[in-house]
């Protein structure tokens, strides 16, 4: 027995901001007050703020998933023709809910570990101008893989359709300017960059996007864009909100805002560039070395070692909780996060953990290698003040 | 602006235990009722059981001075004459507080950075067989420095003087067996290595010390050994105690006994020879170099480098709160903290950290080399299970 803290690393939940979960004591509060409504309305006003956007920003008490259901069930009709990108396990979400909801859905398929193309959204919306929608991921953690969002805002633009961005992983990861780009819908997650437990889902809703809601015949009830909206210009949810959390996100949102979006996207941008820059130095290969995102670097695991050894080995050596590969990708990779709450000590450590774990099963690796790549990354970043680099 | 989190990894107090800050949220309880007499009650058992012993332990609702405080003014009498081991901060507060109740008061004074021999307490108690009482450190934070507790015991146990010893960092980073080696007052404090916050002062009395507070004559109120003795054996305390940090420490010390007192020494001696391993690889010297603790590893600054920028910069870089010198030590030495709830995983980020920090200011250190005496101490430790060592 040796002390081993429990440690969340993963690309969610992440990292948890301890102001936001001490501010979920102070849940003995009725949602149907006028204290309420205030911390309600003002969780939505910083939502909208650290989003970025003037369109209208709604909150469910639901996974990230719920936002993706109710994004298909109030904008579209049986039949109705969608695109989805689809480049890993949750671009297949897309397909499974649009599919669940009779929808006539063209998929546009890339590898495991690459992008969609802008030109294959082209040319998709070219072969079928009846189009209503496209679907992606802005980030598709099950890979570490992004994609153009700004591109493919673009060619999504100059048509009908609406562009529905999940956005679960790629806010706070990736610049994501949904009025400037044209996002007609982004949705996410309160256990990604916000910070906190799951629980809530998110979304932005475009005037294109609310258009297209009223011709609109899909059955829906929870998830009510409509209904929700009027709810919250009352400063109030339709169904009884998930109140200890909402209190916790306007803690997480305070934070966000005091650091800046864009900060935040840097920070995590940063860090992965580090693992990236430790990877190359301990000989790992990345899976999807094209186009990264940087909610998590997702990593080969070396030839003949099963990626679920790292895993494993994280836990019972040092209590870090990290993600194998999903599906097909189980026990052939293994990724690390950099959504939200995580800085360069964390990096620090889970490098050196990391070259340990290799070294133990047989890997040639050099203690401090992988570190020092991170270090000087960390240095050349010059946070808060410069270092001169070696 | 960037991600930095907030990380107290000074040595006291510690990193705090999340069970035991979450039992805390409990303390809408009332001390005069048998569902916290029930809590009392098995914290003093099982800090009995963590402390290896079958003397009386008492528990303060006070800072660790509290019960150094309550060691004198219960077990002694004016002009009594005592011996004080003095090797730093600490020891001179034991000084304070002898001649604070008018003791006779010997001091047996090592340089920081040294510790007290038994030979020097040898002379003394032969020099004055009259003396009451030895008053020592098991480690003196201030400097680094640990004493030989058990030698001492075994030169005061063949006199009528009893050995109260300053356990507040001493437990958990260093064997101190109370009734084998016969420590007649061991005290403790919960912001150590019982890994909650500052509020709870613990002390075991010995029978040696019980028949010293029958012909003691200084005067006390609040700290009253033998009142606190007949209300603990009731499961209650003389006055209101601190409730909802008794929840914590009852928390805490269900962890400490699952990893077993032994365990939690062994955690934190191997985790100082892994920081003093990584002081050697970057050419830092230690200040306490003949006789180190395990409670902290005091560190001298480089040649022309202030103590004070390491502080800061963990500080303002990484949120990392340590601590510098106390007194004259102040802008010489800096404190890495090892007592409690510290592992690996903390000391890798913690010696990477510090070398970016000495390379910003101009010291030359290779990127990774402390961090890989760190990895290697790890290896040789092989915990849980081994790893063949580069």
């Amino acid at each position: 027995m040796h002390i081993r803290k429990q440690r969340l690393l993963t690309p969610g939940p992440t990292p948890l901001y301890p102001p936001a979960m001490q501010a979920m004591m102070a849940s003995d509060i009725h949602h149907r007050t006028q204290d309420f409504r205030n911390i309600y309305t003002a969780a939505l006003a910083d939502l909208k703020d650290v989003l970025g956007t003037s369109n209208d920003v709604l909150i469910f008490a639901a996974s990230g998933t719920g936002a993706m259901d109710a994004s298909v069930s109030n904008l579209f009709s049986p039949g109705d023709k969608v695109v989805v990108c689809s480049a890993g396990k949750f671009g297949e979400r897309w397909v499974e809910i649009a599919k669940a909801y009779g929808l006539d859905v063209t998929v546009l398929k890339a590898e495991y570990g690459q992008a969609v193309s802008v030109e294959a959204v082209q040319a998709a919306l070219a072969a079928e101008p009846a189009t209503k929608g496209v679907f992606v991921q802005a980030s598709e953690t099950s890979t570490g893989a992004a994609h153009d969002i700004q591109g493919m805002a673009a060619a999504v633009g100059s048509t009908d359709a609406i562009l529905v961005v999940d956005g679960i992983t790629g806010i706070g990861t990736m610049p994501l300017d949904v009025d400037g780009w044209g996002i007609d819908v982004l949705i996410g997650g309160s256990q990604k960059s916000f910070m906190i437990p799951p629980g809530l889902a998110f979304l932005s809703v475009s005037k294109k996007a609310w258009a297209l809601s009223e011709t609109a015949t899909l059955p829906h009830y929870y998830f009510n864009l409509k209904k929700e909206k009027k709810s919250a210009d009352l400063g109030e949810s339709s169904w009884t909100p998930a109140t200890s959390l909402i209190l916790a996100l306007g803690e997480a949102l305070k934070y966000v805002k005091s650091l800046g979006m864009a900060n935040l996207v840097a920070n995590a941008q940063l860090l992965a560039l580090a693992m990236r820059a430790a990877c190359t130095e301990l000989g790992l290969e990345l899976f999807a070395p094209d186009s990264p995102g940087s909610s998590v670097t997702s990593i080969l695991a070396p030839s003949g070692m099963d990626s679920g050894v790292i895993v494993k080995e994280l836990r019972t050596r040092f209590g870090a909780i990290i993600t194998n590969g999903q599906g097909s990708m189980k026990g052939r990779i293994f990724r690390i996060a950099h959504l939200g709450y995580f800085d360069f000590w964390d990096l620090f450590a889970m490098v050196a953990a990391l070259e340990t774990i290799l070294y133990s099963n047989g890997i040639p690796v050099e203690f401090g290698k992988g570190v020092a790549a991170v270090q000087r990354v960390y240095a050349y970043a010059a946070i808060p003040t410069p270092i001169a680099v070696p």
